[in-house]
């Protein structure tokens, strides 16, 4: 960055360090939203784990009243307690909360104007909305938008609230969340939050350090789990009556203490699995009774504030003439988008666009979208002045009803007022042999500026996203709010009309320019444009601009980014920027001391950040990306302040879990609660471990693989008790093998504990190892099995315990792992169910053929994705049980259906199944037998049966035997009749071919051929 | 006041009215207290009644930790619910908290800032610092200090807090508490909270009316008791654990929780008198526990915060010389000392003053002490230069042990150095026949200023008022704090030194005006430099002054002031300003209509207004005053407001109670706790009615009052289910008179009803009907007895119930009231517990007894207050069951003690009794007493006897016959020998003189003179 720009960021720092103390921004935040038009109000008098939480938030964002409001609210959050020592998480931190209702249009340029309030030089720091869809399960509640981050630091979140309470809300409110602390820490340059300058000489810490200490240890160590019990169902039966009793208001307050008291319990590892999921429904049930009930009572007190008006509806204004070939600019400037939805979007506008022009009769050129996370620009070349002209016959009645006597009918009239025209002009047409009265129209093709303008306003109001929402205005409904519309065709501005916008000549370009509005002249060139205002609209220049970046970043301190490993991410990073502009931070080398996967995984997952490689060795440093020039140093400190808070934790946690044996950590699952009905996280490792060596055992894998079964088994799930993964979930498996390889455990076994973790996700990598295999089965089948026998198995969209992916998982273990291929679902189940009948849970049988249901359910799923024919699929269904078998068979199948030997083969089973009674046969004397073509059929069924030993299940063998079969069959039903009046003889018959059905049943179900 | 200022003074307000809203408050005196030095936090995230309970004032006041702080607090207060409908009261009200921490020696001072800050004009509103000493009892805590009225209204709560959790607090802190709502109306010029402007466009009402309604609905009519209550105990028992834990933040937010929920409790009405008690206690020590264990662990923490330090002891500058006779003028400048402190410590400060300079040889004229709330001044006429010269000879050791062999001793050695002597100057002097040595000093006398200056400091120091507290000072304690010191000895300014004061040569005059500190140049005409200032120093002026501002103001409207009648609080109203500034205020005529004792209670009691007269009707006027010239329109109208919010709420109450027969209310009864063990107040009042009837007919009364006393039974208390009474307490029986006249009863009756509430303090009023009296002590009956039998006696300095004041109340009604003079305490004890014993209370006789006890103890102590000999009253205390009766007989000893009739009367009987034996006598024959004095002693006995009939409790009769009967005995003795050795002429004997002792002992303890 220039230098100039460089030196007043640094001053300005400078004077924010010595300035603005914790008192003062909220002072100063009071004070701009205050003059900003909202209501200052007072933090709530119970606590709460968040600004949306208050009243003043979740119960005035409901309805049609107008509210903007701004507030600090200290929020608490029991499970955030860290004695005070941790640089960055307190149980109580002060949230700056604004709701605007309804949204005012220009939120975002609010909330920016209040960060320069605060004295955030916005051309020296890299402030981004990055995306975060919010949702609180338990108020019901859910809203788009992003969280801000400033230099890498998550400050504030910022949300467009859709649903408060599982009410729909109109209008929508904008609602920010200025996390204070991370702001402060930031602006002050101090790296614990107990540093921060509260007020002029006293510290954050000195204040409030005592408060953080202790109600950490109320929180974690010394809340009496009775008496919160107590008061949880007491807070719950009081909110019950209020709600009765038609008082929103207080019912709301016990609403909020429940909430409160749930987590303070939560904190203290007190809630297991299903009190989670009851509390959750008690807490989501009460919350929507208590919205609905404001509603009314709102309505019923006639709405006391007022009911906001929605933006009026835009009118078009007269279009212009535009007599010349012109090229078309449409541009749709949008607040940030998800990353996700930019490609999506470009790709679906241009499908959109292409498919409108083609219904028109304009002629134009090539059709180009393009976009980045703040606009989607349409270009259509060399557009037609007009449409062309046309000629066309429409039909009216036949001739046989339009005339009578001569006379024109009614319906003829009809039809020629209906037209425009005069009876008279109609001529009579032939259709087919009927002759229809007809009328000739030239149609004149429109303007192209009335065709372009009705078709893009149609592009607008049909976007749409993966996940959708509304904003102020009325009419539109997309990913995230749609703001200004550009069109221009050649140097003529184009009166597009969508909902409340209009579209006009002038495009946005990044907010902290002098001009954040800006004039276009001509729809040619329009990238070139915008590069000079700092955006990069075409993606692949970005893309490029990334790489590129990151590379001669990484180069400078002799590294290299691995682009192939991390496309996934550097695309991310494409689609979250308008203009990629590198900045490489460092951390500290001690921090490398930490397992690669940690540190790559806080780069990547939380912070985007791209690891800087030398060779296969991390280096210290990292690449991040600004979203415009800045000042190089301000965005590296606070991107690297970020990091290393992050670090500090991790190495915090790796350090502290280093000095505690896997044993030991093992020892401490009993401290973990999986369900209350299922016992203790503990239980469930010692469940899997003896389920493991079983499933060792059934699969007879080598002695090998069982002693590290045994031992992986002893150890399984340790890590769930280590710092880092209570903090790290994702780490799971990850830090098990680390620890157990640094505690001495053989690789073989530290392997098999990070790959009893595998798959993470229903594509996710699969273990390689025979002992990870049964790892990871033993795992699944013991969560499928718990759940199910509790009936916590997923329904309909809901699957709380992720029965279903762990279903997922297993099948892929089972269908990929060659050693064991041969376990049965169902006797992993069943041995599942043993370990559980042992633990003194009772075991209904039928809940264990309901979760092997599940598995066929979800096997079946998985060959149809994968695009098997139906019937096929059908066919070999029986092997869910097998499925590797079932792949194997289906795969044959493939082979050779359709080939004349299958085909007669199936006709020929088919044949034989079909005249075989339901219920089976009666016992039969086989030397009733004596006809040629049965003992011809009864030598060919022995020769198969022979051929086939020890392959009973292979339709491929099958297949490849049965050809003398096949030929016998038919001679038996050609020759033979079966149903024979002599009962004798024919329970002989029926026996022969039973036999013969049982040759080819173990292999498929013909019938669904 | 001058047209100018009063002009200036309505600009302001109109500006005050249209711009500044409640949140503009709020961040007004944010940004003004974080000017002056105040960290500004939030409002705590639990329900506290008041910004005192927060931990940021209730525990950071504790220990050595300097701590300035200012916060919003909404403050709770179940009991204040109104369902929004009244003007003034809220559930939640708005607490402005101002906490400096130490005493920053100017808290006054920079309050007032804060107000002008507000826009307030101090030299056209009347601001007063009114005497308020804050307590709460469950806190632990207490404080001086002042209610702040801003022309009548109370905003804001001014207290040196002493003492916290029953822990002193070292240093002192300042607690400011402004009250946002009321001064929000005043500013705002609005007579309903409902309509502040809360913030631009939108009223507190539109914003916080729901709540209001919703949350009173849940206080007063819909929070379930059984939960309340489990939750009190949940929270206690949770407070307790986290003190064994030794964690202060935690409990003390569950000791706040308990708090809150004993108050939603208190709401409901579901607490009992003993309940209250109990759950005061509870929450007393916990905090208690609280505080100390705060104060540990910060030392434990080593004080992050620091130390605060207190001022330095100043220094005394050298003295200057005043060679000639000179005024010494010295003024005391205090913050405004309470109005009975004013008289107190003028009469205090002239008998130190005299008396300490009687002490030295210093030469002075006439000495004038005067003082009004914010200033003591002591004047000395004609002081001399120096003290008188003089010689003093001081005494050493004996001569014999002066010398040894002719040589000094080491005594005397010793002695003359101590007196700087030289051992050859000694003398020798005889003292009583013994020779000493000795020496002889010649003593000049101190200059004036010498004497002055450490003699007016020793003044300063040993100020003491009834109630003392310390503030910044190190070395001062007095009622509230001494802020300067002037000392002039004629010109000359006077360097008297007094802990960290040093006296200067400037008075403080008014604080509103330009330069609110002045120079003094001479003592001469002081009262007269004040008076120029605006300031009455002399009380009898300041006096005439409120009178006749009175009496004028009155005029004006053609009314009068009962200046006898209101004799005392005119006497207030003098001691309470330095410039009494009369203004008059009206209220509407329509609040006439309610009973004068109503309005004239407010006006008195709580405004300290005087009513206007018109003869004896009240006239819809009163009169005011502020301290100082003012705006009279603007001080009129704050005044008026207030009024008419607190007739409001009377007009209010009166209307509803008047719908609602005295008989419904009676009813109502049930609905009110006395005391969970002994019923409810309709069991009490029940018992009472029946107790009044037994005391009549015990009396003897006539049928008509019979009739009149079982009419007030039934309605007996009625009105302690009124509204007015509810809220007026002090109206009780008032108001029951009043309703039952416009109900219709009987004069009797209603006044019956009035004077059973009488006496209300140790001295006050007593009933004057024997309907009255009866039922009076029916009252008090029932009150002592039922709270001995549970257990509630006072004990020390605690009587929670009042039962002491109930005994004084009874004790001084039988001793009044001739009609009931008769009757027994110990007789009303029991009819009382007869009813408790009906309604199953557990009646031991032995508490009972003590109850009577108790009585006699009371009776005890009036007598001796009374100023009655102590063995007078021991001989008289025997009456104390019929107290009429003990007042008669101490009357007549009294008369008759010390007279030779009654000494030998009193010597005959003592040795009589003295003789008997004391397990009394045995049973004898009459028949053996023969000898004449043996039958003249016995006819004079019969004669007295017979004389007495039907007065054998009168002393002055037994005095005025009993002198034949002196004699017989004296000849009795003389002549007969008791102790005859024939047991049967022995015991003939005692039982004569048994007889003869019985005849005065039901009189008088004879052996206690």
């Amino acid at each position: 960055m220039p230098s100039r720009l460089r030196e007043q960021a640094t001053i300005t720092m400078n004077n924010v360090q010595t300035a603005l103390t914790m008192q003062d921004a909220i002072l100063t935040l009071q004070k701009y939203w205050s003059d900003n038009g909202c209501m200052i109000t007072q933090p709530l008098n119970t606590e709460v784990g968040a600004g949306t939480a208050n009243p003043a938030t979740a119960l005035r964002v409901l309805g049609p009243e107008p509210w903007s409001v701004a507030y600090v609210e200290p929020s608490v959050r029991p499970d955030d307690s860290r004695y005070g020592e941790n640089p960055n998480r307190l149980q109580t931190h002060t949230q700056f909360q604004v709701i605007l209702k309804p949204d005012p249009g220009n939120p975002q340029e609010l909330y920016l104007g209040s960060l320069r309030a605060l004295g955030v030089d916005l051309n020296a720091h890299d402030v981004r909305f990055v995306e975060d869809n919010w949702a609180s399960p338990a108020l019901g509640a859910w809203g788009l938008g992003w969280e801000v981050w400033l230099d890498g630091m998550e400050i504030t979140q910022f949300t467009y609230f859709q649903q408060v309470g599982g009410v729909a809300l109109d209008p929508v409110s904008v609602e920010i969340t200025y996390g204070l602390e991370r702001i402060l820490m930031n602006l002050q340059g101090v790296s614990h939050f107990k540093d921060i300058v509260y007020a002029p000489g006293i510290t954050y810490g000195e204040v409030f350090g005592q408060n953080e200490y202790e109600m950490s240890r109320y929180y974690l160590d010394d809340a009496d789990l009775d008496t919160n019990h107590r008061l949880f169902e007491s807070y719950a039966a009081e909110a019950r009556r209020l709600l009765d009793l038609e008082l929103p208001v207080p019912a709301y307050m016990y609403v909020l203490k429940c909430s409160h008291t749930f987590n303070v319990l939560d904190a203290r590892g007190a809630i297991s699995t299903t009190e989670r999921a009851k509390a959750f429904s008690l807490m989501r049930g009460l919350t929507h009774e208590t919205a609905t009930l404001w509603e009314r009572r709102r309505a019923a007190l006639g709405h006391p504030l007022g009911v906001a008006a929605a933006p009026a509806p835009a009118q078009r204004a007269a279009l212009p003439k535009v007599p010349g070939v012109e090229t078309l600019l449409f541009e749709i400037g949008v607040e940030e988008l998800p990353y996700a939805d930019v490609p999506a979007t470009t790709e679906a506008v241009r499908e959109s666009v292409t498919a409108k022009l083609a219904d028109t009769r304009l002629g134009h050129g090539a059709i180009t979208v393009m976009a980045t996370p703040r606009r989607i620009v349409i270009t259509v070349e060399n557009v037609q002045p007009r449409e062309r002209d046309t000629v066309r016959t429409v039909r009216g009645p036949k001739v046989a009803a339009a005339y009578k006597d001569g006379a024109p009918t009614a319906a003829l009239l009809g039809f020629a007022r209906s037209q425009g025209a005069d009876p008279a002009d109609v001529r009579v047409v032939d259709v087919k042999g009927v002759e229809y009265v007809s009328v000739t129209r030239h149609e004149e093709g429109r303007p192209a500026v009335e065709v372009l303008s009705d078709l893009l306003a149609e592009v607008v109001s049909g976007l749409r996203a993966g996940r959708n929402m509304r904003w102020s205005d009325p009419g539109l409904s997309f990913s995230r709010p749609v703001r200004w519309l550009l069109a221009l065709l050649g140097r003529t501005p184009l009166p597009v009309v969508v909902s409340s916008l209009t579209a006009g000549d002038t495009t946005r370009v990044h907010r902290q320019a002098p001009y954040p509005e800006v004039r276009v002249t001509a729809a040619e060139g329009y990238p070139h444009f915008l590069h000079m205002h700092g955006i990069l609209l075409d993606r692949d220049a970005r893309r490029g601009a990334v790489v590129r970046g990151a590379l001669e970043a990484a180069a400078e301190v002799g590294g290299r980014i691995d682009v192939e490993d991390q496309a996934g991410l550097i695309d991310e990073i494409t689609d979250i920027l308008e203009f990629p502009y590198a900045v490489r931070g460092s951390f500290d080398e001690r921090y490398l001391e930490l397992p690669a996967s940690v540190l790559t995984t806080v780069m990547r997952k939380h912070q985007r950040y791209l690891p800087v490689m030398d060779g296969e060795r991390l280096m210290p440093h990292f690449v991040t990306f600004a979203n415009a020039l800045c000042d190089d140093d301000v965005v590296r400190a606070g991107n690297e302040a970020v990091l290393r808070a992050r670090y500090e934790d991790a190495a915090f946690f790796w350090r502290a879990d280093l000095k505690v044996t896997p044993a030991e950590f093992r020892r401490r699952l009993d401290k973990l609660t999986f369900e209350d009905r299922l016992g203790t996280v503990a239980d469930r490792a010692e469940r899997i471990a003896v389920l493991a060596l079983d499933l060792t055992r059934r699969a007879g894998l080598a002695e090998e693989t069982v002693d590290v079964v045994r031992r992986a088994g002893a150890l399984a799930k340790f890590d769930l008790a280590s710092q880092m993964v209570i903090e790290f979930s994702g780490l799971a498996g990850v830090m098990a093998e680390e620890y157990a390889r640094r505690a001495g455990e053989s690789p073989e076994v530290a392997e098999a504990l990070a790959e009893m973790e595998l798959p993470r996700s229903a594509g996710g990598a699969l273990p390689t190892g025979d002992a990870g295999a049964v790892m990871s089965l033993a795992d699944r089948f013991d969560l499928v099995t718990g759940m199910f026998l509790i009936g916590a198995e997923p329904t309909g969209s809901s699957d709380p315990y992720g029965v279903r992916r762990a279903a997922i998982g297993l099948l892929n273990v089972l269908r990929t792992a060659p050693a064991v291929a041969g376990l049965r679902v169902s006797d992993g189940l069943r041995a599942a169910a043993v370990r559980y009948a042992a633990q003194g849970v009772e075991v209904p049988a039928e809940r264990v053929a309901a979760a092997a249901e599940l598995v066929t359910r979800r096997y079946e799923q998985q060959l149809t994705d994968a695009g098997h024919e139906h019937r096929l699929v059908q066919a070999v269904l029986g092997w869910a049980d097998r499925p590797a078998y079932g792949d194997r068979t289906l795969a044959t199948l493939e082979r050779h259906i359709g080939t004349e030997a299958f085909e007669a083969l199936a006709a020929a089973f088919q044949r034989v199944v079909r005249i075989l009674p339901e219920g089976g046969v009666e016992a039969a004397d086989p030397s009733l037998l004596t006809a040629p073509a049965e003992l011809r059929l009864a030598e060919s069924a022995e020769a198969v049966r022979q051929a086939l030993h020890g392959r009973e299940d292979d339709l491929g063998a099958l297949i490849e035997v049965s050809g003398p079969l096949v030929e016998a069959i038919g001679v038996f039903f050609d020759e033979v009749l079966v149903m024979d009046p002599d009962p004798a003889v024919r329970a002989a018959r029926l026996a022969l071919l039973t036999e013969v059905a049982g040759l080819a049943r173990t292999t498929l179900d013909w019938g669904a051929l």
